[in-house]
């Protein structure tokens, strides 16, 4: 008899709500006969916010750990104060549930059109820390408001934080092209970026096969246009890489192909599956968002709970649906609809 | 008779010699009848730094700092470790300048291959905050090289700094197309973030024919890349412009037609004008960087001084050449030669 996972779901926000069935129900169907899921629904983001005040309580928190994942939609609305509903809960179940690797896959799809002229064969994997650098919330104000107000931002990095992420890129590149880019700026951040550069340098002793180099996080956005099909594994903080991934996400032709997975690789805590486009509230409610990238994040989730070969299902799904289908104009359901036939 | 400006000239590393006597043969050029230069030259950079391990004497700054205005090569040299001339020389020079108003146009010249396939009609500029932020050096390490090292990088924001550059942002806006962007990740950087917005809502008051708004840093690498048309006056703090203006020279055909002013608006202290490239050390010595870049920024340092009519002069040569010739290969000495001819 097939397992059963339990699957918490926070659809979110804006498409977030739209998208995310579809990667239920493509769970579902791909893992049919291997695997059995069960459901629990958040009701936490926007609405919830302005309806009790309320955004991610201790108990509900609680009960999404207890779970073996979670699929996320998205997180953000215009009429909430920016940084409330990011901070408060989709950066907190990073913190908390330790989700130190934020995985970001980048790969042109046949059939989807690059906004580059000459694109070249982009497949490559960000590998983005996901529980420090600027992201802490370690950083305030003072005399706000007035002329002599002084903010702060605080980036804070450590060894053990840092190589943890390092290993799993070099482990990851091991599967895949045996190379690694570590991503900075240590010509100006030079306590972090040395630290970063330091610890790859130990543990690609560890890994001879695998090749490494560094970049400039500015020269970074140059050969994400230039030449991104350079790239294998990219390795880097967890700003760089909310930045290079947005990037990344444009050049394979919009981020409605981009998913990812905030992994917790010590399985301490679940982890979270989502696509890595936000809410988008100006096409929200109006069964238009692409949910393939949703889609593409319950596969990630699959993969991480080792059904590789209904990951792939899906996998080939998409990028038939993609191949045949990516440059017609349907609706969310439709294109959610056509991948589940292919399956 | 035309007055003289003293102009200190600091080629630095790798092409920075090669291109910057172009530079200054443009300004005499364009200046010619108008205006004269006398140039200081230092000796600055690696090669200096290996020599005596001097980066920026205290009494050749003072040199700098009595001159009209400073044309800059590049600085960096893999043989020294990453950040000490990056923070040593250059930033240096911009911090203790107080050359707050950071400023990168970018503009895709007719004959130059754009990597986008559709790429439209690009003419923006990015005013980028010059002297705060991550940029402070504030930042430090403890138990370096344990595993239980912590490194941190401190962004620090006065109002005082923002608001200046934001000032400037807008009135700058007033001459082009009465549209600024606010980048920033406020959803994130919440002190820094909402500071930076407050502000710009303020001094936006002032300026009711100029529109505005807000980007994430994130979602601006995606228009950059989707539709680098849209924009005019990009605002943003100094990391931020430091990665934008990098993938926005890719967009308009390499950074080799992006120039640079770091400028003290207060006229306190002399500005700095750049190509925005860096020392290429690859091809460094080999006559084949584009002095393109370097050349326009003598034409900012015109602008700079009000004599636009002699900046006019380098724009124009500088845009037939791209047009008849831009597509061709030639060697630094050809195209900083035929840019001449044509002024
Ligand atoms: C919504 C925001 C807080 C988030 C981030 O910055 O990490 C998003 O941009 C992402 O990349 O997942
Ligand atoms: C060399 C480096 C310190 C510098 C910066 O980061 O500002 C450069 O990238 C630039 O953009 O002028």
């Amino acid at each position: 008899m097939a397992k059963t996972y339990k699957i918490a779901v926070i659809p979110g926000d804006g498409i977030g709500k739209e998208v995310t069935p579809w990667a239920q129900k493509a769970l579902e169907k791909a893992a049919e006969g291997v695997a059995d899921f069960e459901y629990e629904h958040f009701d936490l983001g926007a609405e919830r916010y302005l309806r009790d005040g309320a955004i991610l309580p201790e108990e509900e928190e609680e009960r999404i750990k207890a779970n073996d994942a979670i699929l996320l939609g998205a997180v953000g609305d215009p009429r909430i104060k920016a940084g409330i509903l990011e901070r408060g809960l989709l950066l907190k179940l990073r913190f908390d549930l330790d989700q130190y690797v934020n995985l970001r896959p980048s790969k042109l799809y046949k059939g989807v059109t690059s906004p580059l002229a000459n694109p070249g064969d982009i497949d490559f994997v960000v590998v983005r820390e996901g529980t420090e650098g600027l992201y802490c919330g370690a950083g305030g104000a003072v005399r706000r408001g007035t002329p002599n107000e002084v903010a702060t931002e605080v980036s804070i990095n450590t060894a053990y934080g840092v190589e943890r992420v390092v290993r799993y890129a070099f482990k990851l590149a091991m599967k895949r092209k045996k190379h690694v880019t570590l991503v900075h700026k240590k010509n100006v951040l030079v306590n972090a970026g040395d630290m970063w550069q330091r610890i790859v340098n130990k543990v690609a002793e560890e890994y001879p096969e695998v090749s490494h180099d560094y970049l400039h996080i500015d020269a970074t956005t140059i050969f994400l246009v230039s030449d991104p099909s350079r790239f294998d594994v990219i390795l880097t903080d967890n700003l760089f890489g909310d930045i290079i991934t947005d990037e990344a996400g444009a050049v394979v032709g919009g981020v409605g192909y981009s998913a990812s997975g905030c992994i917790n690789a010590s399985d301490e805590y679940p982890s979270m599956f989502e696509p890595i486009h936000g809410s988008a509230p100006d096409i929200a409610g109006q069964n238009k968002a692409n949910p393939t990238a949703a889609i593409l994040s319950a596969a990630m989730l699959l993969e991480h709970l080792g059904f590789d070969d209904a990951a792939k299902r899906i996998h080939k799904a998409v990028e038939a649906d993609i191949e045949e289908l990516g440059s017609t104009v349907r609706s969310t359901d439709q294109v959610g609809q056509d991948i589940l036939n292919r399956m």
